[in-house]
This record gives structure tokens, C-alpha cells and sequence, in this order.
């Protein structure tokens, strides 16, 4: 949700924002990124988040994550009682300095004060810091990231008390084999424990294929955004997240059980986009539908998973 | 071409075609399906299939193919000069009943008598025959596919005379496991010279995705068709193919050289585009345009493709 909808113009209702999540639980997505703990002058979409993280702790199972832009906010993500929190953390210094007025010695610093506050907090409240490595395959200001200096940023945020790090493809740069390259020199330099998770865009065309290298490589939590919302990929810009539809059918048609119910998913794109009226929904699966005769990967247990 | 053109309302002028098919040759595009043999009263938009294999035949490189659907059209081919010709077989007995009215009996007797004309060619004027496997990853009326039926109609027409066999994801059902099994069962029953090549839909957004999993099993021939034409994937029954311009991208960004220029290829599209105004033109590279700082496969020599 996050990203979608810090995208957009549309203000959501808190109340329409609790039913999508409730809705999208309950048709087994296992973990929803409900908000970003920025100031509500700077995004008033996201200006509710605490109210949402309350409200998502009380659906059984699911994992409730939000963003964190700094210290403050990482402080009123742990007193919401998140169960994750990410930080990005622009490997691009450039970036850094021009979307967060930061740079890199400003940002540990930041992490360290984050790591801080977790450990200042009774240990059955912590939620687990992850720091999202932002413009980890590219960048819109300085081109070409070197990974040297993906690997090094990682090594140091783990040093310096992160539970684990991220890799995100801010820029819709990123390609397969880039994904293999530095997840395997990230497992390699911190153990796969500290690397499970990556967030694709689509901006290029390349989500999925990116997420295939993904899965191969042993990454197990890719996010993606309901119908794609606030990646339009035609406007400059726009981020195209992976729409959570056509990856859910790629999973399952893959053999890979993911617990979520494609029928109950399409009808919270309807339901969404009732609540969304001006804005456009993405994807490919949602037109065609499943395939005549589809199966989700568990009643297929006889088939073998190659 | 002629899966984009077959697909659409419009008739383009031959020479614009023409003009197209110089042009995509120019890019670095290797092989181009001008058209098909099929009669003009059935497919209009593909009449001048003959005048455009002569003509395509004079680009120095261009590996020249195009369809047919029975031997009176592999005649015709064999008679234009082309390099390749593919006769498409359908897995499903009801979907070639349906749509060539044409059992499995049937087809494997043209097969023969196409194996047979070929062999009445002199020898350095016969095209490769190739058999195109399709639905088989699936069919709109059958719903699965048995994979044995698959293997068991690739080994058979190999043995009746075809160079190869094809892979052709007709409805966009495919997924990148089914990729890998058929692909490797094929190599397995026939070697791998057998089967080279694979036709996948973009219909369910899977194209990249199973573009992966056909790299790992080997498979070097890819295609695809410009801006994506005769596939919108938002129409009924619309095949969406695979974006000429987005897999170019994915091949070089993973360090896949191609020959292809993609500044070359994105001209080649306008024109396509003003010869075709009132059609659809799909793929995401186009408008996001290449990353900052991209670099052709062939000029990242020093670095590991992984």
C-alpha cells in the first residue's frame, strides 16, 4: 500500500484503507507495508499510518510493516507497534543529499540512533529494523551504482545493528543479472539471513524477469503493490511497482505456494478501485484471467517443482 | 511481423513493409517472420508474403522466414526462397480441429508430404522446416496440456523429417517451470539441435519471466514482435506478444549481446507507428527509455555475465 499510494493524487479514507487491508489479509497476503512515518505535511496520503498499524495488528497472521524517513519516525513506528520497519538508505549519495537532504556519514548515523531506540525498547516490542538499500541498481542523478558500494553500505548498516538490509530497485534499472550479483556478494559478505527480501519496479518492462533472478537466488519476500497503483510506467517518474496480481499468478503457476486466493485478490482491485475512483489500475492478469484448468501449487503436489 | 500484422484490422502498404523490414535488419534484428502463406482471401493483411521474402532476401544477413499452414503453402515458400519456414501444430487435437479443421492424423500426412517437397528441392534451395509446437503449454478449449503429448508429437514429426521443433505459447498459459520441463524433456528425447526456439504471449504479463527460464534451458531464439503489435493483452483473445523493444533491453542490461541498437530499433518504431496510425503500439522501454549510463553487452567486456 505504501508505495502505491504515496504515489498518487488521491487521498484515501482511513476507512477504505482498513477494509483493503483487511481484505487483502484475508485473501492470505502475509505482509502489508500499511504506511510511511513521514510528516503529514510532506505526504497527508500517508497521514494515518499509525491508525492503520493498529488496526492491522489485530488481523491474525498478518506481518504489518511501514517506512521510517529517519529517527523520529522510527520512534513512532516501534510506539505503533509495527512488526517491521525499513529505512531507505540511497546508495547513490547524490540522491541521498537530494531526496533526504542527507548524506552517507548523516545516514549511519541515523542508523545507529534507529538501532538505539530498538534496544531501548522491551525486547517483545521491537520490531525488526530493515534498512532498504535505495538506488541499489542505478540511479536517475549519477547512472551506474557501483556494487562495491551496495556491499559496503550493507556490511556497515549490519555492523552497525540493523537486522537486515534490502535491495531496492528505486530507479526500475535493475536486471537479473544485477539481482544475482548482488544478493549472491551480499549473502556472501552477511549470510543469506540478512538479505530476503528486494522491491522491483516495472518501469522498463522487467519486474518479472527481475523476480525470477530473485527466487533463484534464494529471496523470499518480493514486494509488489495491488494493481500497480502509483506506477503508472507511462508517466515520467512513476515508479511501476510489480502489480501483486500477475506475480501471485506467476508464483502459483510456477508451483510456488503463496497462500493468497487470486479470486479473492481480484475482488479487492475492485473494491480498491471504488475507493480510487480518478485513479488507473495496471496489469495483465486482472484482463485475462487464470488459464482454463488453473491450479494453485498446492493441489498440485504430485507435480514436481523445477 | 506477421504475427503482429495478422493480428490487427490494418493492411499496411507493402512498402511499408519493406521499409520495416530494412530497417529491423539495419537495427541488428537477425531473423524477421515476414509473413505467411496463407491464402489473402483468408488473412488480406498478409497477401504479399512472396514479394516481401524476395525482398528481404536481398539484406545481406537477414535470416528470412515465414508460416505455413499446409504443403500448398510450404510450396509456395520453397518457391519464394525463404530460409525457414514453420508449420504451426497444435498440441490440442480440439484446437486443431477448430481451427485448421485437421486432426493429429491429418497433420502428422502434411508434415510428411511437406518433408517430401522440401526433399524435392535442390539441395541449396530448401529452406529449414521447422514444426511449431502449439498451445503447448496450454489451450483455451482443452485447458491443459499433457507434456507426454507434447514430447510425444515433438519426436514424432522429427522423425518424419522436420529439422526442429518449436515451442509456441499460443494462449499465454506458459509459466517458467513449464518452460524448463518441456524445454528440457525435448533436449532429452532429441538433443538439443532439435529445439532451439520458443514463441511466448505476453497475455498474463509472464513474457520476461518465461524469457528467463528459456535462456537457463538453453533456447537461443526468442520471438517477439515490435511495439508489441497484435497483441494488446486488455482485447478478448488478442495474443499480446512479447515487446521486441523491452526483450532487447533485458537481453543487453543482463549482458546478453544482441547486435541489436536500440536507438535504431525505437526509429524503427515511429515509422512502424506512422504506417500504422491508427493501431496500438505496447512495451514499457519505450517510454521509460533506457537507464542513465546503459551500456550495449559487448562494451562490458571486463564484466562477469552471471
Amino acid at each position: 500500500m505504501r508505495d502505491g499510494l504515496q504515489s498518487i493524487g488521491s487521498i484515501m479514507p482511513t476507512g477504505a484503507k482498513k477494509d483493503w487491508i483487511a481484505a487483502e489479509a484475508a485473501a492470505g497476503v502475509p505482509e502489508i507495508e500499511v504506511g510511511s512515518f513521514v510528516p503529514a505535511r510532506l505526504l497527508p496520503q500517508l497521514a494515518d499510518t499509525a491508525e492503520l498499524v493498529a488496526f492491522a495488528r489485530t488481523l491474525p497472521g498478518l506481518h504489518v510493516a511501514a517506512l521510517v524517513p529517519n529517527l523520529k519516525g522510527a520512534r513512532a513506528a516501534i510506539e505503533s507497534g509495527v512488526d517491521k520497519m525499513s529505512l531507505p538508505f540511497s546508495v547513490s549519495e547524490t540522491h541521498s543529499l537530494a531526496n533526504l537532504n542527507r548524506t552517507h556519514a548523516q545516514m549511519f548515523n541515523e542508523v545507529a540512533a534507529i538501532v538505539a531506540a530498538v534496544n531501548d525498547t522491551p525486547a517483545d516490542a521491537r520490531p525488526r529494523f530493515e534498512v532498504g538499500l535505495s538506488t541499489a541498481f542505478g540511479c536517475t542523478l549519477e547512472g551506474a551504482i557501483d556494487e562495491d558500494d551496495v556491499v559496503r553500505i550493507a556490511e556497515k548498516v549490519v555492523r552497525l545493528g540493523a537486522d537486515e538490509v534490502g535491495l531496492s530497485d528505486t530507479t526500475g534499472y535493475g536486471n537479473p543479472a544485477q539481482v544475482r550479483r548482488l544478493t549472491s556478494r551480499i549473502h556472501a559478505a552477511l549470510g543469506r539471513e540478512r538479505l530476503t527480501g528486494i522491491h522491483l519496479h516495472n518501469t522498463r518492462g522487467q519486474g518479472l524477469a527481475n523476480v525470477m533472478a530473485a527466487l533463484e537466488a534464494g529471496l523470499t519476500t518480493i514486494d509488489s503493490s495491488l494493481g500497480g497503483i502509483g506506477g503508472c510506467p507511462f508517466a515520467p517518474g512513476a515508479s511501476g511497482n510489480i502489480v501483486t496480481e500477475d506475480l501471485v499468478f506467476l508464483l502459483e503457476s510456477m508451483g510456488l505456494h503463496t497462500g493468497i486466493d487470486i479470486d479473492r485478490l481480484l475482488a479487492v482491485r475492485e473494491q480498491v478501485q471504488a475507493a480510487l475512483p480518478g485513479e488507473s489500475l495496471y496489469g495483465f492478469l486482472p484482463n485475462a484471467g487464470v488459464p482454463k484448468g488453473f491450479t494453485y501449487a498446492r493441489a498440485r503436489r504430485g507435480h514436481a517443482v523445477t
